[in-house]
């Protein structure tokens, strides 16, 4: 059996880590991962990275944190050329001090929950997929990069999917193709790379805004329903317990490059 | 058994039909519609365009024809609201003399096909999600809208799909994400939409520039040697070929709303 993905000093990327699943990932990895590992977060917010870097910092000094403010739709070339390299300068660390590079995945926006027959404004969905797949296949690549097969003996892709990448939802039209694109490109990457896993981890319903929004937005008014009642009956999955499961499934690390594991699936 | 989709007098919307698949859906699906039926050809080449258009009333000068230059990477909402109503208008026809409406989104392109970690270009990326993707999302909400459920009794998206929707290639991370997020789409609006009926088809590995583009752009070894034998041995499937079958399901129309059905399935 192999060796759990969080027994290796690492250099830790999340994307989105200041709210709901991201932060509790970046929370949780922080107290698993080893002595000397450093974290990476990177979000739109200065504010809320300031207060998840503190929150890590405060329950773990072994461990190192930098953020960068970050936005994941921009179109700005040098923001993505530059951003693990200034991480790791104003961490005063080099790449070849860590074991193992992480990349999570996070970020993504749920909106324009609209029908698929009033998709309709070029700009509004191109923006949504520059934000949900343009800059999540940038920021990959540099990580891919910076964090190359040859300088680094372990890397590990995790990509937060849904059930909407797998299964079809009524005006959720962008989401579905974001998911299932992303999903796609775990797949693609866990074949082309020497030294890396790469997992699509389906976290659950989760009790976050996007629920609220999910539950006020969904155009499809069962859909809609559904997360009316899961959010008034506070029936959501908490994000610190689904990211036990991902964590479980990390530790146990058997799982195939490119697999669509779901919270509800057997562990 | 239901009816044959090919028996119902059309408007057939055919994007990308100028050259390789695209001509041959247009060219076979014109000889098989009834008469009175009117072909919508959307490309960016005008010459190709016409000389499509006048292949067609030749064979059969019971179809009508009409053409469009579009841009499916273009950001000019005009254009996306337009070009349905203007081309009806440049038939001098009515949606609600039609039986059916069929949209055919064959339109799309194979480039950049470097490895995940090489596809590190922003703006080249959004480039060609914006044409694969974004403009193939737009102009299917505008023929939903335009084709409606109360205007049509009936309405068919075929969606040219490929191994690659559902089988990940190295160095085709592109192409592969774009194809799984259009399957996806078929699945999502065969859900949403009442008279509809969606399909994936994937044409086999074809004998068009693509593959020629394919034998020498590739820049996974092994995936480009496969391209380059067929190439030379000229054992790709011919578009003819590949159509037929799609005849054959069209004809047949027991497939699931969103299948995803190969060339080399079985009929």
């Amino acid at each position: 059996m192999a060796d759990s993905i969080l027994q290796k000093k690492s250099v830790c990327v999340v994307t989105g880590p200041t709210r709901g699943l991201g932060r509790s990932i970046a929370y949780q990895l922080s107290k698993k991962l080893p002595d000397g590992s450093l974290f990476i977060l990177l979000s739109k917010n200065k504010a809320l990275l300031d207060e998840i870097a503190g929150l890590i910092i405060t329950h773990r000094d072994e461990i190192r944190v930098v953020t960068s403010v970050f936005d994941q739709g921009s179109s700005d070339q040098g923001q993505f050329d530059n951003v693990f390299q200034d991480c790791l300068v104003k961490a005063g660390a080099h790449v070849n001090e860590f074991e193992q590079a992480i990349l999570v995945n996070n970020a993504g926006t749920l909106e324009l929950l609209e029908l698929s027959r009033d998709l309709d404004n070029v700009n509004a969905v191109n923006v949504f997929f520059s934000t949900n797949i343009t800059g999540c296949v940038v920021l990959t690549a540099k990580f891919l990069q910076v964090f190359s097969a040859t300088a680094m003996k372990a890397r590990v892709i995790i990509n937060i999917s849904s059930l909407a990448a797998v299964s079809p939802m009524k005006s959720w039209l962008l989401y579905c193709m974001a998911k299932s694109s992303r999903d796609m490109m775990m797949k693609v990457i866990g074949e082309e790379e020497d030294n890396i896993r790469t997992l699509n981890y389906a976290p659950g319903p989760l009790a976050t805004d996007m629920s609220v929004i999910a539950s006020t937005e969904t155009k499809d008014p069962s859909l809609r329903a559904w997360f009316e009642d899961q959010v008034k009956n506070k029936t959501l999955v908490e994000c610190d317990q689904s990211v036990e499961k991902l964590i479980t499934v990390l530790e146990k690390n058997s799982f195939a490059n490119g697999a669509h594991i779901d919270y509800y699936d057997e562990a």
